[in-house]
């Protein structure tokens, strides 16, 4: 059993370091080179969708509600809404298929709100305090498309069931400048955390002072269970909307960027027949529309949402052991020394950390100096700013488990050997 | 020999109206049902680019800079830059590759001028009275993209040679509103004509009032020559600017959506690096990049500039005959009537017909009657409104040649029994 690094005298603390500072040089010379920065799919998980490639080729036949090939159809073809209207248990009029990021989606309907507004409601631009609600620790990106467009970021703590809604409701319910708020409802970037059934339904349960609020529901995990027998459930959130008539609340996304090929994959979005008609009826002025052959390329593979859960079994199986790995390394290495403490998510993409005050950054620099590359410490923050200097996102998916293991004690060391010090220079 | 209509008497007149209207009614009869409304290819254009549904595929080697299949390399692969770059005569580095659709570039960078301004500029939407210079008869979603941002379009006349630049050196020179020009220089949409060397040269001089002023020369059919021996030669407008040291006041747009596939190809910007460097900074927030399997499966079916151009002259095979087909029904048709001209291109999609004043939408609302739809009449100008309600869009690719012989009979037919009506009723 180990003993609790607070728990240490001076003297104690001093002979670690000297040992944790020894294996950290050691690694140091093994030159390791390794970016685990984003949660980006292993070459073996890309392999699992490599037929794909196939299904469409010279001799198919490319005919859907149009020819594939040519223009028109700018939401997506039927086949593809009806794929993605199974994913997300809507219907296929409330989805628009897009290109291949979702997040450009959201980008997108951000910068239509601030230029001309949400069903006929004022554009952002005119206002210069619009904010949005972002529970942390959360996705960088997310926070990165709202910083971009000058709106005020407002962090809500994250509980072990999803946002705080006593402070999401106060600020919704009653500041008409709150025009919306940032959600990865399972599985949530980086905590893992499904939302409760109970914040669900607070959520759909929102009387938004501003009419034009939306939920930006990015179900960006709906699938990616880690334990297919033993998954997360999210509560459907539109329905719960329906319930209550407050279905124009809430935009959903997804995409296969993690399904199929990150950067080839498919990307929608789904809301309600006003919402879909308001953001449509801009849409044709932008693009001629997406890819319609790459759609009816994940059509013929997947087929429907069945094909979809049978084909992320096959991730799940390269991702447990990875997710094993590093929760196994950190309960040998860190576990009882009251340093650390990270979470053992049921399925997504990331482990967070959480080291003691004020260590995070200088814990993602002697990594990096030792040749693996993290999340920069603050990134799941908005303005990458921690006030705790605390969370780190580990993304487990991409290395090898032997390039893995090596990174996670390299980290696990570099926890130690930043504690250590800060404990030494308090005492 | 034809005689002319004006030169008819009102007896004259309604003797040849009756004739047209019998002839009009055996078509109507037909229940013609075509789409003339968009430049779209053929089917069989179409297949002339189906063997590149299998040069990638699961067998494939996904290897570029990164694995094609995962996240990274938001600019474009280097591959796809060279290939971009050779058929635009730019250095890679001055070569962004976007998604599918050119028109999505153009929107986007003028959305970014109006959220962010150009390279430190201040945004356009400070400014209430920004214009866009708008050459007509032009392309319609040009226009589309300025007037959704509430910018003013400004008419200018088109000449045999390019836009009439003493009235664009007017209002680019003088006139710090003025924030950009619409062109697409080569085989223009609708008029099918060249920029001369020296509009080419008086563009690449233009002292702007405004420094964030652009040229958005949307190059969209480069290599679109129906005629590969005796094609149309455009002056590379970015060298001229550079020898002037004004390199950063355009922007060039290509996409290959009627090279490869409508909706299934590759776009891209090519512009001054400072310019690039001003994109990428802001495209970052924006998405996770373009679809890099869709540009590996370009690149290695095309190779490079030599084999796009190889692979136009079989675009130009199938084209050609459309072409000739509907110049020949209006030579015989039409010809000496004195009731309309209309161009004969050496390249690009469209025929530009210019009827009498006043009866352009008459005509097109005949046409549709009779089951053929065509491009609204004011589609080329700006806010749809033709002052002389005179020109007509002709979109000869997609039809097969019997469709479009009796698509151009029809048509014909229509115009004459137009006019007639409004002769008579002048009277």
């Amino acid at each position: 059993m180990s003993m609790e690094y607070c728990s240490m005298g001076k003297n104690e603390l001093e002979e670690e370091l000297k040992f944790v500072e020894d294996k950290y040089n050691e690694f140091k010379a093994h030159g390791l080179k390794l970016d685990m920065s984003r949660g980006k799919p292993s070459p073996e998980q890309l392999d699992l969708s490599l037929p794909m490639m196939d299904v469409v080729n010279s001799k198919s036949d490319f005919t859907s509600s149009v020819d594939c090939r040519n223009y028109g159809v700018v939401d997506g073809i039927p086949e593809a809404k009806e794929l993605v209207a199974g994913i997300l248990g809507v219907s296929t009029d409330e989805v628009i298929i897009f290109g291949n990021s979702s997040l450009n989606i959201m980008f997108d309907v951000v910068t239509k709100a601030v230029i001309k507004g949400i069903m006929g409601s004022e554009p952002w631009v005119k206002n210069e305090n619009v904010k949005f609600l972002c529970p942390v620790p959360g996705y960088d990106r997310h926070f990165s498309v709202t910083e971009y467009h000058g709106i005020k970021l407002v962090n809500v703590p994250m509980t072990a069931d999803g946002p705080d809604m006593d402070v999401v409701e106060e600020y919704v319910n009653n500041d008409s400048d709150v025009k919306g708020i940032w959600c990865v409802p399972k599985y949530s970037n980086p905590d893992g955390i499904t939302y409760s059934d109970e914040v669900v339904k607070r959520m759909a349960a929102l009387k938004p002072a501003a009419k034009d609020f939306r939920i930006y529901w990015d179900n960006a995990y709906c699938v990616h269970d880690l334990f297919p027998d033993d998954k997360d459930k999210l509560l459907d959130i539109f329905a719960e909307c329906k319930k209550n008539g407050s279905e124009d609340m809430v935009y959903m996304f997804c995409s296969t960027s993690k399904v199929s090929f990150a950067g080839a994959g498919i990307a929608a979005l789904a809301a309600s027949k006003a919402n879909v008609n308001d953001i449509l009826s801009q849409l044709k002025w932008q693009t001629i529309g997406p890819d319609k052959i790459n759609q009816l390329r994940h059509v013929r593979f997947f087929k429907d949402y069945n094909g979809i859960l049978e084909h992320m079994k096959k991730h799940a199986e390269l991702l447990r052991p990875k997710f094993k790995l590093v929760h196994d390394i950190f309960e040998r290495e860190l576990g009882g020394l009251g340093i650390g403490n990270w979470t053992n998510p049921k399925g997504g993409y990331f482990i967070s950390f959480n080291s003691l005050e004020g260590c995070a950054k200088d814990i993602v620099e002697t990594a990096m100096e030792a040749g693996v590359v993290l999340t920069g410490a603050g990134a799941t923050f908005p303005y990458g700013k921690d006030p705790e200097d605390s969370n780190i996102r580990i993304a487990p998916s991409y290395p090898s488990l032997d390039e893995l293991e090596k990174a996670t004690e390299l980290f696990t060391i570099c926890v130690k050997l930043v504690t250590l010090r800060k404990l030494i220079a308090e005492k």
